[in-house]
This record gives C-alpha cells, structure tokens and sequence, in this order.
C-alpha cells in the first residue's frame, strides 16, 4: 500500500499557532482564514484535523492547561529546594512573565473573562484546571507547613484557593497593566501572609 | 421657542441596560441591534447620545467602575466599624456576590480578557480604576495597621495590591465557578494572612 500524501503541516506546531492567535485577539476575534494563515492548512485540512473552529478553541485550550499546570508542578516539587523556597521562586516566574510588557495574561483567564456565562464546556474544562492548579498549591503548601516555613495555623486548603485567586488575577493585571512593581508587591504580600 | 419632541428614553438607564448585555455577552458578542432593542431606542437616537458602539462600552464601563468603586470606599470607610472589620464586610459581600450563581464576574476583569492587548484606551481606563481601588485597600489597612488589627509588619501598599489582584481573581473564577465554599476560602486565608 503506498502512502497517502504526505501532510502538509505539524498538527501540534499548528495547535500552538492557533493557541497565540486566540490568546491575542481573543475568540470571537480570530477569523477561520486568520487561523488558516496562521498554521498554514487551507480549509479541508482544518476541518479533517480539528472539526471546528470551537473545538480547535478547546483543544488548544487544553494543550495549554495542560502545559502550564505541568511546569508550575515540576516548579513546586523541585526536590534541589525546599517546598516554600519553590513556591517563592515559581511565584516569582509568574511576576516576571506577568510584570513584562509583553505578558497576554494566562490564556485561561482570558477564556474565562471571553465566555459566555452559559458556556459549560468551557465552564468545565477551566473548573478543572482551577482543580488541578488548587491542589499543586496545596500539596505545596502542606509539605511546607511540615517543615516549619509557612505557618502553622494556616489552613492549606484555603492558601492555595487563594493563590489560585491570586495568581489568576495577577495574569489578568499582565494583561493591561505590566509595572513589574505591581506584581513584585503581589508575590511579597502572599509570602508574607503565609510566613509563621 | 417649543421644546423638541421628548425623548424616548431615559440615557442613565439605557446606559445600565447597555451594561448588562455586555457583561453577559461580552463586547463582540454583543450585536448594535441588541443594544437597540435592549435600551429601547432606534439607530439615530443612539449614535446622536453615543456616538458609537465603542464609546457606549467604555461610557458603560467607566460608569461601572464609578459605581462599584464609591461602593467599595463607602464599605471600607464605614464609620460604625474598625478598619479590619470593614475590610471583612466588605470582601464577604464580593464573595457571597461571587459565589452565587448568577455572578458575570466583574465586569473590568471580563474587559480586560476580553480587551485585545493593544486597546490603549480600554487599557488606561482599568488601570485608573485599578489604582482608585489600590487606593482605596491601602487606606484602610493604613488604619487597620495603626489600631492594631493588621501585623506592624505587613506593607499596605503590597498587601493593597494583593487584594486588588486577589478580588480580581475571585470575580473572574465566579464567571465559571461558584462553590460558595471556595470564595469563602480566599477570604479567609486573605484575612489569615493580614492578622498579626
């Protein structure tokens, strides 16, 4: 059997294309043919490969998710550090990327503010990922409590919801506002509130 | 010399229901037909009061803004109670309102999602607002600080911040999520961290 045709792009690198297309202009902002150009597949491919535009919007959506929480969790279990020390430097990633003039924002939290409050799809697929994000903090959180560097009396459920809140609204500032001062005060007051 | 024909409609209300279908469709997803029909007025009244779709949503933001800010500072400023007591109402009403199902979030943090990064003019307008609020925070945790409530050792300027970020994140989780029981949660550890 010979091979059908060879195909004529690298649907993950297509993926990340269309993820910065969304993320910059948003969803309803993102024309077919904007995207179309952006991954370089006319239509017939873009549609065997990724259905519709919405569930190219969600698939990439996802990828991203999935990206993000992986690195913040290898961040927060970095075994060279101990577990305040990672919170401290994977907050401090957060406000260099947010606090630079060229921070989006967290894609999520644009997908958030974008979605229609009917939207359940979307409602889940970020509702899990707030999830996921909540419980790296608070695994964090708990072994830091063990080893004596965030407070005793604090409630690690309730600090990583709060990070959770934090760290969002940090992106959304990144996204309109970049003084690296503003998001240098956020990570100090969270550290300072956590410390014993 | 007579008056000319009354007019229509009453433009403070015409200008809140503008408002309210902005923040549950967004600003793309709202059509200038939509508007018509929704504040009651034809095509002609609507461009000689507004001038643009553009213009009313960012006169329909900064009335928004206008509002919940003096509403915020009125909370905070509340003679009847200590600073940090006020600060508790005033965050436990953003979380009950959060938390409810119904909650759009907030209707500048859906702006600045939904904002293309390079809307200079929407961007200007929710870093002010921004400001006001950070104002407002560090005030009372000035005085919080100074009657004892707050730890000596807390900056109000960082922890000012944090709250603006942290409020902007519980207003952006409530567009898609709305466990009371998490809302809850950041407030307290918020208040945890601040008490001495």
């Amino acid at each position: 059997m010979s091979p059908g045709p060879a195909k004529q792009f690298d649907p993950d690198l297509a993926l990340e294309q269309a993820r910065d297309l969304f993320w910059e202009r948003g969803y309803d902002g993102t024309s077919l043919s904007a995207l179309e150009a952006a991954m370089g597949i006319g239509r017939k491919s873009f549609y065997d490969t990724f259905g519709s535009k919405r569930e190219l919007y969600l698939r990439s959506l996802r990828h991203y998710t999935d990206t993000v929480i992986a690195k913040i969790r290898a961040g927060l279990d970095d075994p060279r550090n101990g577990p305040l020390e990672n919170l401290e430097r994977v907050l401090g990633r957060l406000q260099a990327h947010h606090g630079s003039p060229d921070s989006l924002g967290c894609l999520l939290g644009v997908a958030m503010g974008q979605a229609g409050s009917d939207d359940d799809d979307l409602a889940a697929l970020v509702r899990d990922a707030l999830h996921r994000l909540e419980l790296a903090f608070r695994r964090n959180l708990e072994a830091a409590q063990a080893d004596g560097t965030v407070d005793a009396d604090a409630s690690p459920r309730d600090a990583a919801r709060a990070l959770v809140a934090l760290t969002q609204g940090m992106a959304l500032l990144g996204r309109v506002a970049h003084p690296m001062a503003q998001q240098r005060s956020i990570v100090r007051a969270a550290l300072h509130g956590l410390r014993p």
